[in-house]
């Protein structure tokens, strides 16, 4: 009897014109268009393996180990259903393919990124959940096509359903059918583009993105200002900057819409803050680190962005990531040694950190050890990957393999 | 030979619709209307004594004792001249009158709180000097037509030209000649709103609000959006609050209008941030208190403003300031005693603070003694006073009697 299984494992994105707001919340389509940098499935990545099988009674599905519940109308079903919908066409078109879309499906994901890395692991999640179904059944859909599926289970996850540098056009069918991710340029168009992720420590519990986006909808008075009139101009900009690599235009605009984001999040009624003091230092490091390379006749050299919460991603040009990492360093300094994915800092290490000649050091004070917990480093990475089936997460019972 | 003396105070006052952005810098003509409450004379004031005397031999200026250049065309040159001509009508039309006007005055100031209390002097500042200047030249000026001297020595020092609820009418006239304060209700029509001035220790030296509220008028995309729609929709609904006495909505647009000012200074290019984790803090807290009287269905009992800079001042009705205080003090110990101005708490004092019942106290971590330096009570006050000879700065041979 066949074994009908696939793995895909699919990459987290980071948003540099920010998704904030809904206009249906059932179909998650958005109020404004999006776009992002995917990132390296070789440092951060969410894999997923489904199985579909006569004997299985019912959907089922385990994260890191632990079932979670299918909840019959709610994300996980719709995606589950909708990626069925599709294997069910292929099967009327071809009657001899086995009828897989009237089986249940056993689906394990795992992260290979602590929860408490704060990092939002749902796009990746998601995107992941959709391509192993796909593979699973065979599925002749291209990546947008998947992504109006992987939109319905978390918004930003259409967006990690291709690599490189990905827009999420907001559409305009009320049925969400043209909400969907675009491929702006692959990985290899613009393949030197890094991303230091500063993973921040936080007290407080962050309002939940779903449910505060929601009340910046509701309360905030500028948000329809920044849904027609700024972003279309910013999507249409950065998009140019991209495909003429353009690295001073797409590091302003990332950082002006993060900022904004953030601005129609405190305008929001109560108002709703997601960087804190740490997150503002790494802020004011960037922009002297920017100022003194203008003010000696260069461009910006690197732009922060935040999504909802307190982590810092610095994307930047490979050639700067050393100072930047040395910068980050000083006024953070680590409890565990920078993990050196691109070996820019060789046997001594990272050491103590250092600033660049001519830069203020009065800009920020130096923060205790903790208070950046961890460093990523990772750089623009490839769409989704179809694994071998070594990788599988199910064991041959059909449970996931490292059940909790 | 007679003694050409006169001595005033005058008010701090804190906007609830704040002033951010200039749309002609050597007027002082704002982009917006504002409004404040002017805050008790016997708890924050600046005091000014003006001389005028033909042995002087030019305008010279004492802040606190120490000595202050009036440069040419600045600030302060402007308002002095400005009230000379004034007094100059005054004399052409009587010309018995002493020709004050042609005589060089000399002016000490002093404040009776801390610069590093970090509460702006520069308001209650002007107000005093152009009120002390009125009283010596017996001019025949209504304290809107002061108030047009005043805002080219600082803004927002017109406001403080008035007691009780004061707007500044933005105007429209190239010449600011409309540019001015009026009195939307004096402090006895709605006498019982007090405020506490938390004062917020801070690392990092501010962007001045100078030179940031033009950075925002030049680099945020949404500060027009503020500007044309939300201010005049708000100045009309917190006057009729005020005339009417609805804290409910007093509060509710005072809040929304302190976040909507910092969500402008963060879509500025690079960001201003003047909030830090503190005051973070004591938004989450008043939230809360908020919440909690709400849901027992009462109304909301404090409302939070942030100027530039980290400082909270919360507003709320006489009776709630006991539980405020006493939250406040729950989750920032005090190094002093509070200065319990209006006996709340008689003589066992604030102790070590409480919540009300209800509240969840996770919304805010305690922070450590020094966080919030220190804590000041007062309340809607009264608008610049002419004061005895007995009070004057300035000793019988014209130098301050305080001089450093």
């Amino acid at each position: 009897m066949s074994v009908y299984q696939a793995t895909a494992s699919a990459p987290v994105n980071i948003a540099c014109i920010k998704y904030w707001g809904k206009r249906d919340t059932k179909l998650i389509l958005p109020t404004n268009s999006s776009l992002s940098v995917t990132l390296d499935q070789d440092h951060l990545r969410s894999t997923t393996t489904s199985r579909a099988d006569p004997s299985f009674e019912k959907d089922r599905l385990w994260l890191n180990g632990q079932e979670e519940e299918i909840k019959e109308g709610g994300r996980l079903a719709t995606c589950i259903k909708e990626v069925k919908r599709l294997r069910r066409e292929v099967e009327e078109k071809n009657p001899n393919e086995p009828k897989l879309s009237t089986y249940a499906v056993h689906i394990a994901s795992k992260n290979n990124f602590p929860t408490a890395a704060g990092l939002a692991s749902s796009a990746s999640g998601f995107a992941a959940l959709v391509s192993s179904l796909a593979a699973l059944y065979a599925l002749p859909a291209s990546p947008s096509q998947l992504s109006l599926i992987a939109r319905q289970g978390s918004g930003s996850a259409c967006r990690s359903l291709f690599g490189g540098y990905v827009a999420w056009e907001m559409g305009s069918s009320p049925d969400g059918s043209d909400s969907l991710a675009i491929e702006v340029a692959p990985q290899s168009h613009w393949p030197d583009i890094h991303a230091l992720i500063c993973v921040v420590s936080d007290d407080k519990k962050g309002t939940s993105s779903t449910s505060g986006m929601q009340r910046t909808v509701e309360t905030s008075t500028l948000l329809q200002h920044r849904i027609k009139h700024v972003v279309p101009e910013r999507m249409k900009a950065i998009k140019e900057a991209i495909l003429v690599r353009d690295f001073d235009s797409f590091a302003r605009i990332t950082m002006q819409d993060s900022n904004q984001f953030h601005a129609v999040a405190l305008d929001t009624d109560p108002p709703i803050f997601y960087m804190n003091d740490v997150s503002r230092s790494i802020i004011a490091l960037i922009v002297e680190y920017n100022r003194v390379s203008i003010e000696n006749g260069g461009k910006i050299k690197a732009a922060y962005t935040y999504d909802a919460g307190p982590n810092a991603v610095i994307y930047a040009p490979k050639e700067n990531l050393k100072e930047i990492i040395s910068l980050i360093v000083k006024y953070f300094p680590q409890a565990e040694p920078f993990k050196d994915p691109f070996g820019l800092f060789g046997a001594q290490g990272v050491g103590s950190g250092a600033v660049v000649p001519g830069f203020n050091e009065a800009v920020a004070k130096p923060f205790p050890v903790g208070a950046v917990k961890g460093l990523i480093h990772s750089k623009v990475g490839d769409g989704p990957r179809v694994l071998s089936p070594q990788e599988a997460l199910l064991g041959a019972n059909g449970l996931p393999k490292d059940l909790a």
